[in-house]
């Protein structure tokens, strides 16, 4: 039986402010609970099923409050649909600054504000072997449950850094190469490009910022023929990676 | 004022059975229902609001009905969180034969459940030039609102034909040939592509079933790094589609 006071916190976390305050979040259904209970995320308690116990046990003796519950309540106190496995409070981890690898592609987001796009982006980012993502400050907040599911388990080995976008393209190393996808950028079939400097992706109805564009000293565009305007961008952003990766 | 019988009808096409009926489907959005007043699709009724006929009223001259209606009763009538634009109930169009066009790609999907991810796949083909796509016969249903909704009016564009897939890749001429994703399949930064044959995208969680896999005479792989276990397929078809058209 889960306290009225723990559903109401479980609840609470939904809701960025009470992230923030809380410095937690939830993770929710059994992949993604796995991969969380396999990472390095310090937890306060998980919910389990029976099932989920069972297939798990070794998973489950660590550190952190491990309460069985039924798979209704399970249900109620979540946000998916169905889970019939599993519900954790996870720590938010403390902030790490922002490390320069000149050997790595940075992928920097411009105002990305729909969750499950970044939840796209998170995963393909984690595909393709980054391990970091620089977001602005008004991109979806990576510790969404939206962002998390979406991810499906890519959040345990991806590092978010919000900053403040224009401050951060203004301190970059000299010479470091900024794409940025545009509509009127050179075709990204056409460009040699080779894993590192920086790709930024604009805002889904908007693109990037004027001001951010500044900074882009490579705008770089996917290269279509049918009737579509646009990409959306979790889609722009994994075939662009994907030219980036070609060496793999 | 939209009448009860109006209101019943649209809610009745938010199912297939109803859909299938009625051979009418609902678009919803600005951006779609303008797509859709651009096509060739018959319409049976639009309902627009003030804003919404004011910017459009040229493409709503047609020989169908259009109701102005306000904003909070059109979002009450439709499926989307938000609509101060429009929602058309339009024809779905009589089923076409297949035609084999051996210059150009056929994409075929097997089981492709998720509504979001088929109408991301629309959207992704339609960027590349295709105008059909082959679907086994318990893919998710092309005129599902949310499909319609996420191909960002890309539905006016492609032309879904059901079949049954085993037979359909029987009955393909000799030499033809079939791409499959796999996750042990070649590297398809390896292989030399050409846009013609058929690429078949396989379900969410099991990917191309065996008997289907059996026709496959090419399986591809996108090669990744990261810790991710998998894309997901609206994302893998989107990768896989641009290493077909690097030509362009």
């Amino acid at each position: 039986m889960i306290s009225k006071g723990l559903l109401k916190y479980i609840r609470s976390l939904q809701i960025k402010k009470y992230r923030g305050l809380h410095q937690a979040f939830t993770v929710e259904g059994e992949k993604s609970v796995a991969e969380l209970l396999q990472s390095g995320f310090a937890l306060e308690t998980v919910l389990v099923t029976q099932k989920f116990y069972d297939k798990h046990t070794a998973l489950l003796q660590k550190g952190f409050e491990v309460q069985l519950v039924g798979e209704e309540e399970l249900g109620k106190a979540g946000s998916l649909e169905t889970n019939n496995a599993a519900l954790a409070i996870a720590r938010i981890p403390e902030k790490r600054p922002f490390l320069w690898n000149p050997a790595q592609l940075v992928l920097a987001l411009d105002e990305v504000r729909d969750p499950g796009n970044l939840g796209t982006i998170i995963r393909v980012a984690d595909w393709y072997g980054l391990t970091s993502i620089v977001l602005s400050e008004n991109c979806a907040d990576f510790y969404n449950q939206k962002v998390i599911s979406a991810t499906m388990g890519s959040f345990t080995r991806i590092t978010p850094h919000y900053v403040a976008l224009e401050d951060f393209l203004q301190n970059l190393p000299a010479g470091v190469p900024v794409f940025g996808a545009a509509l009127e950028g050179e075709n990204v079939h056409r460009l040699p490009l080779e894993p590192s400097g920086v790709l930024i992706m604009g805002n889904e109805s908007h693109g990037i910022r004027p001001a951010i564009m500044e900074h882009v000293t490579q705008p770089v565009h996917i290269p279509g023929r049918g009737g579509a305007e646009s990409l959306n961008v979790g889609t722009a952003t994994a075939i662009l990676l994907d030219n980036f990766y070609r060496h793999l």
